[in-house]
């Protein structure tokens, strides 16, 4: 039943005053693009001085797409009729006279480049800086090296953050690359942190397979410790941190971890309409730093990963817009999504008290 | 009127408590696969013992289609977090706990394999075994050898009900194969068995064109004796009498007929939504019994008929989606056609008092 | 708001008491073909004698495709069960049986061929040849040479009506071939005849860039004086007078005028259905006539002009089925397509009014 609410819930509604990944930093180039957020239409590109700068993507003129335009400098010119916008959205110039009408201008989205990851505040009012995530390792450095990725996904938001809140999956849909037995049977702990917006799923697998992932990454071999230790902020941010260690090394008392290899695991669920979601990923390493080889390695497996995943969610879609009615039943593997549904269930309701 | 009303009911209705073809034979395989039947979805599949098994296509646990799954022995493990079913539609393990949830079993239906054709109970109770159509030819004997396919149409069921019991049209649609001008211009008989259940239309052409299907696989050469009985058992069964003779040589008045070549044209039309149906055929034939080569030609030649069909009715279907009013106009070819609506419409009003 | 107010209109009304291009002269074969004008479908083809012919494409008895029959002679047969037609609509056969069902007929539309169009008349009652174009430079002759063409889009009539009557889009979307600078910053002349019903916007540029499209065909080099005066006649017709001419050398008082290089670009924006509209277009010429060359060229060039307003509108409007709301602000360029939609809705509103 309270499933079926929240899903119904979750199909319906967007959490504006958020933060969210709305593109990688390498997408980036003069030429815009097009990206549809929580079913706004918003155009990208970065201006020729390196600005980022995200705009409503519809001329004010007749609604053409500005994401067709074209980039001169720091503005950007219509592709229908010329009418042409600075990066804050103000309109500079119309064809065929020298007065530009007053109402012209189209909004800009506040957008910060952080890392491999650039974030869009899709509130109406202010953005709200404490709430933006912190994610260092995105950044390139001595200690960390990272990969990054999006697909988008013909699914709605809800089923993404089922999906990722519940690891048991790598067992079956992710056999060949990060799943092994383990990882369904071994018991999850929950907490659910309600002040600061946290669910934490704890899944410690000691002396277990280590999967072709991070056997050909570490070098590691034969058995393992492998930690699954999730953060998620809901909704639009989710951090697995990823610990592989040799047998029975766990980290000292006072944190130091020589042993371990640890990998952050980000995720950036961003709601495109109401039926798709963006599939941000990044994967953030301390150990082979700086190997592009390890770079390709990764990336390809991950985006296999998440291939299977697309597939899995947009079936599921498909078969749920037909007549079958869902009756979900859950077990214990079940806890943390369960937890990130009642969480984002109070976030909607906040947001509908306020609105 | 009539046909209006008939196609409004026919399009928004399901006759429940009926055998419907399900699946060919050689399609049941281990590896499942997924066949939607009067809106449900329905997994097929048969386990290393050969039992064909049909459950509903939908995990108890998040809805993932079952038939994406694996079976293993004597059952099947979903591709999404690993719930196991066994051939019963029971749930026999769930991950990461030995508890099994009360809820958590799936429906199966009851399936029967006869010959070439699987067939599949569709209603809510118990199956009714004496609606249980006999169709002795398809299985391989001394006396009969035959051959089957199955075409998906993205049309109501019921055009493919007026394209079968209206076979002038094999004379335009058809030309090519099975189709003569005699078709469309001898005169047909009609006659309704309501106890039975039962619509017959006979066509018998008397020394008549042999079309290029029969003159082939016959060895009768010029004009022929070529006769057509049809028995539509509605819904789901049609099965066409064809007899090829030299001219003037009917069946003895005991029934014995040593110069007619019999071929034993079966169709199951089995609705998959509202507006698809399956179209299961089989030919058995008397002649040239265990000739791969005639099996060959013979199926080349009816799935080409059978996509000459499918094209028709997607085109009628798509047009009929738009805004244009059917009006049609009926003229005697359409008597056979007629009826077997009539007696459909019949059947829904009875399902429909009893629901 | 007036301009959403005509949006709103325009996409849920036709006019049909007008003359609307049907197809090209050149698509008139023997092997007839569909076209959804206004809604309805409609079967083409020229019989064995060379007369056009124009059918509701929708058979009497099964309401299958007409435009999928065959045509003998001077009647055309429907392709399933072969109720036959003659180039009036009336049934003069059906299959076996002799007597003709009254009720059997079709309905025939009148059209007009001339020269490179065929006209068609939608409305319910007699058509009014006055109201029908008069086209002369589309029949071949030794002082005008003409090319044709059409385009489908999946755009509401109204926005193609919009793109031809503010041509300052040439500068931006055919910068390649039509399009210079000075098309969107040259002020405009409109002139609106309530008595005719014509749209007239004038647009005189002197001393201007010659674009590749009239370059090449003219021979005119450096800055030339390049006119293009619009007459649109509401709602199926537009009619583009182009004038390229040497600097300085205006037409004489009397009308002559030898200097100038003259174009009339033709479109017949026929709506399909409420959201598609068929782009016929057509351009003569009074110089290089009879050039083979020339006309390939032309073909070329425009129907890249044509593909690009495809793109154009098409995206237009898959952006204007989503959520977004169009609150267009209009400017001086603005003014021929205001007018037009002014027209348009006047003749909407009449029309509603005699229906």
């Amino acid at each position: 039943m309270i499933a079926d609410k929240t899903r119904h819930r979750l199909g319906t509604m967007y959490l504006r005053d958020q933060w969210y990944v709305a593109a990688l930093s390498l997408e980036l180039e003069q030429r815009p693009f097009s990206r549809q957020i929580l079913g706004e239409h918003v155009a990208l590109f970065r201006s020729a001085s390196g600005q980022v700068v995200a705009l409503a993507d519809q001329c004010a003129h007749r609604g053409y797409p500005l994401s067709l335009g074209t980039v001169v400098g720091e503005v950007l010119v219509c592709g229908y009729h010329g009418f042409t916008y600075d990066c804050a959205g103000t309109c500079v110039a119309v064809p065929g006279q020298d007065r530009i009408p007053s109402k012209a201008d189209v909004r800009s989205y506040r957008v910060v480049e952080q890392g491999l990851w650039v974030w869009i505040w899709m509130g109406r009012g202010a953005p709200d800086y404490n709430k933006l995530p912190e994610t260092p390792w995105l950044i390139e450095s001595d200690e960390w090296s990272s990969v990054s990725g999006v697909a988008k996904i013909e699914a709605p938001f809800h089923l993404l953050v089922d999906n990722l809140l519940d690891l048991s999956h790598e067992t079956y849909l992710h056999n060949g690359s990060i799943g092994t037995p383990e990882v369904a049977t071994t018991p999850l702990e929950v907490e659910v942190d309600e002040e600061n917006r946290v669910v934490r799923v704890f899944r410690h697998m000691n002396e277990v397979e280590c999967p072709p992932f991070y056997s050909r990454t570490t070098g590691l071999e034969g058995k393992v410790d492998r930690w699954q230790d999730i953060d998620y902020f809901p909704p639009g941010y989710y951090l697995l941190h990823a610990r592989l260690a040799p047998v029975g090394q766990p980290p000292l008392p006072d944190g130091s971890d020589d042993h371990g290899f640890h990998m952050k695991i980000l995720y950036g669920l961003t709601p495109s309409t109401e039926t798709s979601v963006y599939d941000f990923w990044a994967l953030s390493r301390d150990f082979c730093v700086g190997d592009d080889e390890i770079d390709r390695f990764l990336e390809k497996m991950q985006a296999g990963v998440v291939l299977e995943d697309v597939d899995a969610l947009t079936i599921l879609q498909r078969r749920g817009e037909g007549t079958f009615e869902v009756n979900e039943v859950s077990i214990k593997i079940d806890r943390g999504g369960l937890a990130a549904r009642r969480m984002l269930m109070a976030m909607y309701d906040e947001a509908a008290v306020q609105a």
